[in-house]
């Protein structure tokens, strides 16, 4: 009794003493993403972070989340969390390819992995050992931060026959996807966000790619393109957390235990929150736009952006050692993945399919 | 300075003072799963639950993980747990169906829905209502704990041609698969997992289901029976984290929320690592023994265990609210999840096909 008595004076001694000490121990960190903060899916992980963050840490350790409408940067990520003025980022990794092009393989590539595949390669093959590897010289860690998932081909407004037809389409495709059209003579364009759905009305382009359903249908492309293509180019696109390494450093074990659990589950939620949001948004636009087509292209048009693309990597590897490594990986990796996947889920896709 | 000294000082009594306090603010729980400890990937997700909890929590909440080499009752979970002798469990929810039908939906049922859609449909949809509302009863919270995708058909010594190669065929298969299977003719038993190897080997059972090449591997079926049959009755097995809701509650709000991010984080990771093991495994395999057959079964045959499973599944419905409440809501669900799945995952699988 006397005991517990003493402790709780000095408890009680103490909570006063420490007031201010205790405040200057709360960690206060800023998030800046890509995003606006409506845009679900992809703003969901960071929100979903810092509450997680703030109710594991019971208050000790704070992330505030700024989306692009208050940075105004939305390709600066990079820098502003490598230069100490952000401690952590949300973004995608390949909007870095310019810095150096090996950070493509942290988000997706044409006819790359699947989001289990991909998964399984980050953390049960070699993929945060390359991912840690790229982006050292940055003085950042990365993470990954959510899958989109299989993403949809684009919005067309005419059907594509054959390689013929994409001779000279006007499209807005950015990324190595770009590059891979633009050998097969399509006209790339960049167009801001704001504008693709004028552009694409009005015949300023004539095709464009976004996301999958769960996006597009807030963008209104079904409403002046009915071709909607089936998936190639960006299989599995990863978001990414960027965190500065030396915030990271100064954080305690638990603080940086917490932010890397946080991390992992807010990840792994977005791909279930997209997929949702993507199953639902279908059988809107399909009920409500009967005439929407979903197409696959012609075999002939896929295999020349299979060729394509495996140009196009062949070309960066022979410049890039590091590239070169990572890409061996992925495809030493894909090779035994992709079987175990057509074994699986393709097969019992399929038999779902047969038995109806 | 002088200020922080008297802190220093009154940190240094306290220190003192409170050691036996702190310590018995330590919260202790034990864990028992239904494995034996060294079963991955099925014992995995408590063994990080455990290490991640440690860690975030600063060592004040240490779950120590028991395998069935130690409690002995693998099949008894669901009521240690209920009865507090545990305060958490990793098991499967449908080994608790002849307690409650409705459980099984918390696993996955035959032709039900995949990794992803069910994924979506527990935290995007229904799932997690009606899982918290069945176990509601047992006095137990219960969260998802790790996915093993599509589980394969099993290994079968000789080729199935026709339905009528089903009857009077001995086959350990448990579940619902089993009922299934048993209206098709099929001669039921459960056999030990100890037992399975040599019983399959000397004919005393002429084929078995257990999971994939990952887990597969270990026990050896695919060197005495050289057919491997594709997926059809568990395309989604989901373990469970169980938890004691009394002792939930006596959780500091930061404790909960740490057991939270982390039977999350934990879930996801099973899935990967176990589509990694099976990749491998796989490769290993067909090389190892280049006469083991991939098959499907037949499409009369696979007809016939879908309609099997419907009149089974409308059965329970039939005499069960509940139960029909929520495989409504999954068939709903699964629709629409289902039809996205084709748009994407499968016509990129397909596409990816046609390529080479």
């Amino acid at each position: 009794m006397k005991f517990a008595v003493k402790i709780a004076s000095a408890v009680a001694v103490l909570a006063m003493l420490t007031t201010p000490a205790m405040a200057e121990k709360t960690v206060k960190w800023k998030l800046a993403m890509t995003w606006p903060s409506t845009l679900t899916p992809l703003a969901s992980p960071p929100a979903k972070v810092a509450k997680m963050v703030k109710e594991m840490s019971g208050g000790t350790f704070i992330i505030k989340v700024e989306g692009k409408e208050k940075h105004k940067a939305p390709l600066g990520i990079l820098d502003m969390v490598k230069g100490g003025q952000y401690q952590m980022g949300h973004s995608g990794s390949y909007y870095w390819k310019g810095k150096d092009i090996s950070t493509i393989f942290f988000t997706t590539i044409p006819f790359g992995m699947t989001t289990a595949e991909q998964y399984a390669w980050f953390y049960y093959d070699d993929g945060m050992k390359y991912m840690q590897q790229v982006y050292d010289r940055f003085k950042v860690l990365n993470y990954p931060g959510g899958n989109t998932g299989v993403q949809m081909g684009g919005w067309f407004k005419k059907e594509i026959n054959s390689l013929e037809d994409l001779k000279g389409l006007k499209m807005r495709i950015p990324g190595l996807a770009g590059e891979v059209f633009a050998k097969l003579g399509v006209n790339v364009t960049n167009i801001p966000a704001g504008e693709l759905y004028t552009s694409l009305d009005r015949g300023t382009i004539d095709a464009l790619e976004w996301v999958g359903p769960g996006m597009d249908i807030k963008m209104g492309f079904h409403k002046v393109a009915p071709y909607y293509y089936t998936g190639w180019h960006e299989p599995a696109s990863e978001m990414q957390f960027l965190v500065n390494k030396r915030a990271y450093k100064k954080l305690s074990p638990e603080h940086q235990a917490i932010l890397q659990t946080a991390m992992k589950a807010a990840a792994a939620d977005m791909y279930y929150e997209n997929f949702a949001a993507s199953a639902n948004a279908w059988e809107q636009m399909k009920t409500e736009f009967p005439n929407i087509k979903v197409k696959t292209f012609p075999l002939p048009v896929l295999k020349a952006m299979k060729a394509a693309t495996d140009d196009l990597l062949d070309s960066y590897a022979a410049k890039d050692e590091q590239f070169k490594a990572i890409l061996e990986s992925q495809r030493k990796f894909m090779k035994k993945a992709r079987e175990w996947t057509i074994i699986s889920d393709y097969n019992y896709i399929k038999t779902s399919m047969d038995v109806k």
